[in-house]
């Protein structure tokens, strides 16, 4: 027997390069069964690949000598563009299959993301009663619950035993992480409670489903926001949640694959906000695929608003040019000194605004936070303020003033950047808004300013000028 | 019968205010009946809770009147110093149910948590065997699938029927996330099949595992990295995954739930990586409990970098400083031409470095994202110099000449700062770094370096300084 264990990612290279030298032979058939050794997201990828190598034709040849089974996973994982390639290029049959076949948070997926009249094709294969539900959940906001779930999940009723449950399941059988939960509602569609598949499977077989199902289960609203649902799956560590609708309604389910996205679109909404880009169409598109237009609209709004803050800088610098051209070599410092308190700001408010992310740091531990950082930026203050003495001082030669003035404005100006980057976001968070959204650049302009007029009182002070 | 699906949070406010109540009239039966209202995540939090409102004792009181099997689940749940606390309060023969009971996973979890002289405490309680075991989990390094795993899976035959092997599973009957996926191995322990409960409960009795187990699974190295780990979860959207030895021998399984956490551990890591933080503990502490030396000894290493990066800005400054006293004027616009140099830059920075983490963009992409960042730059670059130009020119009234000093340095600023933003994580990540490590206060002092050089050079040819 062949040694199954070997290196995934050189059996994945090895693969695509013969099932290109097939294609390039016409051996279909070989190049399809190559492909067959992988599951579903690997040749979903393969053929990706293959497009690119081979050129579109030969991956819809591909596609179609697949197993049918097979090609509906597959299809649902191409990215949106071989999708609509491939929708175009095989027989009505066929898309009558895949359609019929995907699974129905799958097809949502799909849906959401082709052109209209490739979605129309496949709106007119699917039957009347799926085609209302399909509207229905394409209508909910891209970002809440809704949007996430599925309508297929397995009922129960309260009284049946076991067994009969088992039985059920067994003739709806349905995808794997859909099962795993089944669902007990009373006679108005609520939610009254929930079994697992492992519960029923180590039951014996004439309890009670009511005897068994949590009736603490969680379960989320459809228009809850999505960050909200993915706080929920990582405390409980859940496999699905139920969804109810504003009557109380079970309507659907989330699984947790579908959660995992959710986290990384978040953590990348946080970051780049964090950073200055806010991402208005709020898009899960590749970067290359953002075009230039809407690069510049999500850069653009907050380089502006800068620009505004950068013109009180130029104020204080111009009120104090009478103090900078008598002691000239204090202006080559400025940009030391700001930029130490936009970066050492900057980390404190990047920990702030994670930790309220994470649920670590709270709008009650203000206080504790400002003394936590009041001490760090002493000890960082006082420790650059040393290594900048020595050389304002012995390395540049500008004497002991200058060196003062610098060194007293650097720990002055690194303990308020500490202050003000974990403060900001606290308040911003309390004022019930997105910490992420003060943007880095904004914590840096504002210390900007800080460390200007720190800087030039400093030199007042021992300069005497 | 109640509604259960009221509001969660209102009722968790309200039950915890109930059983406040409870305790402080010693009703201790009530407090823990209404703690029962919730699952065991909730009852940990609300134990959490009364120990900070009630005192540790009342905690200790209420931990000891909860059903035996909440108890563990609870334990595991609660933060490290309470379960310290409670261990030390509670008897021996409690301790030693709890040790027992405890899934394995959740078990090392606790221990690489408590302080030594408890671990012994709960090690003397463990059977000779799983001592063993304990040992060698607990010596995996901290960010690799061995950590993560937990060897409580359900093992299966391939020549056993359907029915059998859900006799098997039965009888084994564990926790719900361990047994949904069942593994198969050969007589050497080697891995060569899994199968999903799913599967098991739809087919027919008397089908043979082999003949009904995949066998194109996904697993993974015990040495393998958590972050690689969790991309496959993403990929693939499983609920668990194999982990082999270096001799394919398969060791445990990862669970999906363990990986929501690693998502969230990862994402902070970039998050602090790119701005400017390094967490050398490699801690999962909360920002709070971390001691003012280790965040000292986290921020100063950039803070420290970025000192040398001045000193050129400095020298640039020195070596312009005639040019400066002349045209004093030029020293307002400084902040501003670096500072939206450095903001500039690291949105380009930010985009691709989360871009690199999350496959969307590959070093092999880097003429594409260059010639994106160049006229995403010049479009940008346009508009805040039509902007600067009108206040230099009018509102700040000081000249044409100077005004075209301005605008032509911000233009080719961000155009540079934008295209060293984006290079350099690319770079490094073909250096085989993370891109992240390139933290955005480097590519801002990089970018303000560039800006001082282009804006004297600007100076010199419109000012003829």
């Amino acid at each position: 027997m062949e040694n199954r264990l070997i290196d995934q990612d050189v059996l994945y290279e090895e693969s695509l390069e013969k099932i290109l030298a097939y294609l390039e032979e016409k051996k279909y058939f070989k190049a399809r069964d190559e492909l067959l050794r992988f599951n579903e997201v690997d040749i979903a990828e393969l053929l990706e690949e293959v497009t690119e190598e081979a050129g579109l034709q030969k991956t819809v040849i591909l596609f179609r000598l697949l197993p049918k089974d097979v090609s509906v996973e597959v299809f649902s994982e191409l990215p949106s563009d071989d999708q609509v390639d491939i929708i175009n290029e095989i027989t009505d049959k066929e898309i009558d299959y895949i359609v019929t076949e995907m699974d129905f948070d799958d097809k949502i997926d799909v849906l959401e993301e082709l052109p209209a009249n490739v979605v129309d094709k496949i709106l007119e294969k699917t039957p009347k009663s799926e085609r209302k539900l399909i509207n229905t959940f394409l209508n909910y906001p891209d970002t809440c619950a809704g949007s996430l779930m599925t309508p297929d999940y397995i009922s129960l009723q309260k009284d049946w035993t076991v067994a009969r449950a088992l039985e059920h399941i067994k003739k709806e059988g349905m995808d794997a992480e859909t099962v795993y939960t089944c669902y007990v509602k009373d006679t108005g569609r609520k939610l009254i409670g929930i079994v697992s598949l492992a519960t029923l499977v180590i039951t014996d077989d004439n309890v009670r489903v009511k005897d068994i199902m949590r009736t603490d289960f969680v379960y989320e609203n459809v228009y809850e926001d999505q960050e909200e649902v993915a706080e929920d799956f990582k405390r409980y560590g859940f496999l699905a949640i139920p969804v109810v609708d504003n009557e109380d309604r079970l309507v659907g389910i989330i699984t947790v694959d579908d959660i995992l996205d959710v986290m990384e679109e978040e953590a990348t909404e946080d970051i780049e906000r964090m950073n200055g880009v806010i991402d208005w169409e709020n898009s899960d598109k590749d970067y290359l695929d953002i075009s230039v237009k809407q690069h510049v609209l999500n850069r653009l709004p907050w380089l502006i608003i800068l620009m505004v803050a950068y013109v009180f800088t130029g104020m204080i610098i111009t009120r104090f040019e009478a103090t900078l051209s008598q002691v000239i070599c204090l202006v080559a410092y400025m940009p030391m000194l700001m930029g130490t308190g936009g970066n050492t700001g900057s980390q404190a408010a990047t920990l702030i605004i994670r930790g309220l992310a994470t649920d670590e740091v709270d709008t009650s531990d203000a206080l504790a936070v400002l003394w936590k950082e009041v001490r760090v930026g002493f000890v960082i203050g006082v420790i650059l303020s040393a290594i900048n003495f020595v050389r304002v001082c012995w390395i540049d030669g500008n004497g002991v003033m200058v060196a003062l003035t610098v060194c007293t404005a650097m720990l002055f100006i690194v303990m308020f950047a500490k202050i003000i980057g974990s403060m900001i976001p606290l308040l911003v968070k309390k004022m019930k808004l997105d910490p992420a959204l003060i943007a880095n650049p904004a914590i840096s302009s504002v210390s900007d300013i800080v460390a200007l007029t720190i800087y030039f009182l400093m030199a007042m002070l021992f300069l005497h000028l």
